[in-house]
C-alpha cells in the first residue's frame, strides 16, 4: 500500500470529525512523542533476553503503538506538505554520505565520530 | 511509492553497514522516542503564532526529524513482522468506533470521555 | 527536605532491593524520558481551558508522575557523582547570562534569538 | 540544600523575566519531556560499556540536560502546589506496598508481574 492512499484514508477519518482544528503541528509533535514513549514504556528496565519476551507478550500492544506513531507522522507530514517517502529517501541518501559503508560497518558510533 | 518499497531501502541501508546486531526492539524503540523529541524540541514553549513561523523557518530540521522517526518505525515494523500499512488500518478502524463521527465531530475528547 | 536526605531515602528503597545492578545511566535516562512521557501523555491535544480542567481531574496522577521523574532523577545524580542542587544552581546562573532579565523579559524567545 | 529554597531561587529568576505567562502546566510537562529526550538522546545506541564512556566523555552535557530536567521538575510542582518532597515520599511508601523487599530482590519484574 502506497504511503499517499493511507495519508488519504487518515485524512479522511479526522476530517469525517472536524479534527483538522485541533491537529496544529505543535500539538501533534506532541502527540508523535506521548505515542513513542507509550512504545518505548514496554521496554523500560528490560535486558536483551526480557526484550525479546516483551516482544511475544505485549505484541497486539507494541502493534497498536507503532500504528499510532505511524498513523500521527503520517498525517503530520501531510498537513505540513512535507512528502513524507521522499524526505525519507532524502534522508537516508544524506546518510549514505554521513555513514559510508566501509567506515560504518559493524559499529555504532555516529557519523561525527567514525 | 509503498511503504514496502522504502522498507526494504531501509534495511539494504542497515545490512551494507551490518546494523542489524544493533537495532534490537529496545534500542529501536529508544531511538524512535529520542526522535520524536527533536521534533518536539522546535515547538517548545511557541504559541500558536509562533507554531507557524516555526514551521516557516525551520522546515528542513523539521522535515528531517519527520523522515527520522518515519525510517526507524518502518525498520522496527518490519524486524518484528508487523505490517505496517495493515497495522494502521486495523487501528483507524478501531478508532471509527471508538470515535462514532456524529459523537466525536468537533470535540476532542478521549474516547472514554465521550 | 534537603535534596541529599531524600536521595538517600531513594537509595535505600533501591538497595534494600538489590536493584542497582539494573539502574544503570542508559536505562535509567529511558525510564526518566518514559516517565515525562506520561506525564506529558495527560495534556495531549488540551486547549489552555481544558489544561486547567485536568490539573483538577487528574491531580493524583500527575502528583505521581512527577514523583516518579524526581526518584529517578535524584537517583541518577548521586549514582553519577553529579550534586544535584550545584549543578541547579550552577545551570540557573549560566541562564542568567544568556537570558539577561533586561533582554528576556516578558517574551518566550531562545537565548540565541535574544 | 532543601527542595524548597532551591525552587525559591528558581521562581525569582522566572520573575525577574516575567515568564510565568509562558509556564502554563501543558508547555512545562511538554520541556521536561523534552529535556529529558534530550538527556537520553546521549544513551541511544549504546552498548553498556559504551554507556560508560559516555558518562565520562559527556559529563559537562549529562550534567546540563539532568540540572534542565530539575529546574523545570521543582518549577511545575511548584506551581501546582505539589509539594515534591512529600509527593516522592509518599510515592517511595507506595512502592514499599508493590515491590515487598522480598519479593522484589534482585528482579526487574513489575509490581504487577511479582
Amino acid at each position: 500500500m502506497t504511503i499517499e492512499a493511507l495519508t488519504e484514508r487518515i485524512c479522511a477519518f479526522r476530517d469525517a470529525r472536524d479534527w483538522q482544528q485541533f491537529h496544529n503541528p505543535k500539538d501533534m509533535a506532541v502527540a508523535i512523542a506521548a505515542e513513542a514513549g507509550e512504545l518505548m514504556q514496554h521496554f523500560v528496565w528490560k535486558t536483551q533476553e526480557q526484550t525479546q519476551q516483551v516482544i511475544t507478550d505485549k505484541r497486539a500492544e507494541i502493534t497498536d503503538e507503532i500504528a499510532d506513531v505511524g498513523i500521527l507522522l503520517f498525517e503530520l507530514a501531510h498537513n505540513l506538505n512535507i512528502p513524507l517517502a521522499q524526505a525519507m529517501q532524502a534522508k537516508l541518501e544524506r546518510n549514505e554520505l554521513r555513514y559510508p559503508a566501509d567506515k560504518a560497518r559493524g559499529n555504532n558510533l555516529k557519523y561525527n565520530e567514525l
